[in-house]
């Protein structure tokens, strides 16, 4: 089994600790991941003799398992939030990647975060399909909601929705494009929302627990 | 909310991590488990403006939240097996404790982790309710079941059968007795066999999901 860390922050990185009952497991990360884990003894839970920690140099592509190639690709985003100054208004740019994976002439990428959608990152969402950053819908959701005082771009993930926001800049991407990474404020988790119609009808998918895609 | 930790093994910590969605919270613990927090970065997490560390003296009464008293008992116990010697023998000995919580004259002891019973546990484990470890029933069980190199006594577990173990030593025990923190090879987690029916015979329960005790 292979493990691709493209965050650093709790949600990427706890699930090792409940992968730790002596299972083989190879874990591949760029070394800022790794020296993250390195730097928090309790992943050492993970035993040595059966997990390998395998270096990714981003952009270059590498066997990962399975018959799987993967890239790795920067993504603009922001240091984890345990290593914060969470007075901050503007977070510290920090280790943020997409996964490009390919095998038989097919593609996917998973990009949970991406804090903006530049030129370059539009250039490099090509693939057959494309899982993306969905947690907001609306930047300032969390704040109106009264569950934070961050907006979705002080966090990291640009919002689906307004200026810059992921239906205007990834509208008119080949290839299937499906949310995922839904915070539970983000309204197009509810079926026959004006917003789920929205995404729907900019060509967009929404995940779900237990889907499958085939490629 | 309050949480006691009594260990520093990844199952007694982790859980923290889940526990970060801004949740005003106190978590109390001995010096020893306050210092792995603080040396794991990843528990940062956990919000200073919302989450109180507090250091409890062992065998110090302290009132924890709920009008509950908490009184830390140590145990005989290992340190966690991320900060383990893998190749050694013999476990280096860690932070490992029991909580003792009271309100209103009655009593409940948490004791998931005891590697011997000793007289001193003994004399301790006085409780209207004894939640005790009951990871495995027969020390070589997770060796006879391919499971692991280790014993339970090098993992920091009494057993439950054989010389010293739990069922010999605490079987005249005054107040409930229920295992808790059972393995899944620990036959007694199957309704009728020998196993279930021998702890049962001596007066131990088995916890199961979803248990409510009342004091």
């Amino acid at each position: 089994m292979s493990v691709v860390l493209v965050g650093a922050d709790v949600d990427a990185l706890s699930g090792l600790l409940v992968l730790r009952e002596r299972q083989k497991l190879d874990v591949f990360a760029p070394r800022p991941i790794l020296d993250l884990l390195a730097a928090n003894q309790i992943f050492d839970v993970l035993d040595p003799a059966l997990v390998r920690r395998i270096e990714v140099v981003p952009l270059e592509p590498m066997p990962c398992g399975g018959g799987l190639t993967l890239t790795l690709l920067p993504m603009p985003g922001k240091i984890p939030l345990y290593r914060e100054d969470r007075s901050a208004a503007q977070p510290e740019p920090g280790p943020t990647f997409s996964a490009l994976l390919q095998a038989d002439g097919r593609s996917m990428i998973v990009a949970p975060a991406c804090a903006e959608i530049t030129d370059e990152v539009r250039a490099r969402l090509r693939a057959d399909v494309v899982f993306f950053d969905g947690t907001l819908f609306t930047d300032d959701e969390m704040i109106a909601a009264g569950m934070g005082e961050k907006t979705g771009r002080r966090m990291g993930h640009v919002p689906i929705s307004g200026p810059g926001g992921t239906l205007e800049r990834l509208r008119d991407l080949p290839g299937r494009r499906i949310f995922l990474h839904i915070n539970n404020t983000n309204p197009i988790l509810l079926a026959g929302s004006p917003e789920r119609s929205a995404v729907e009808a900019a060509g967009f998918e929404v995940a779900y627990d237990g889907m499958e895609v085939r490629l």
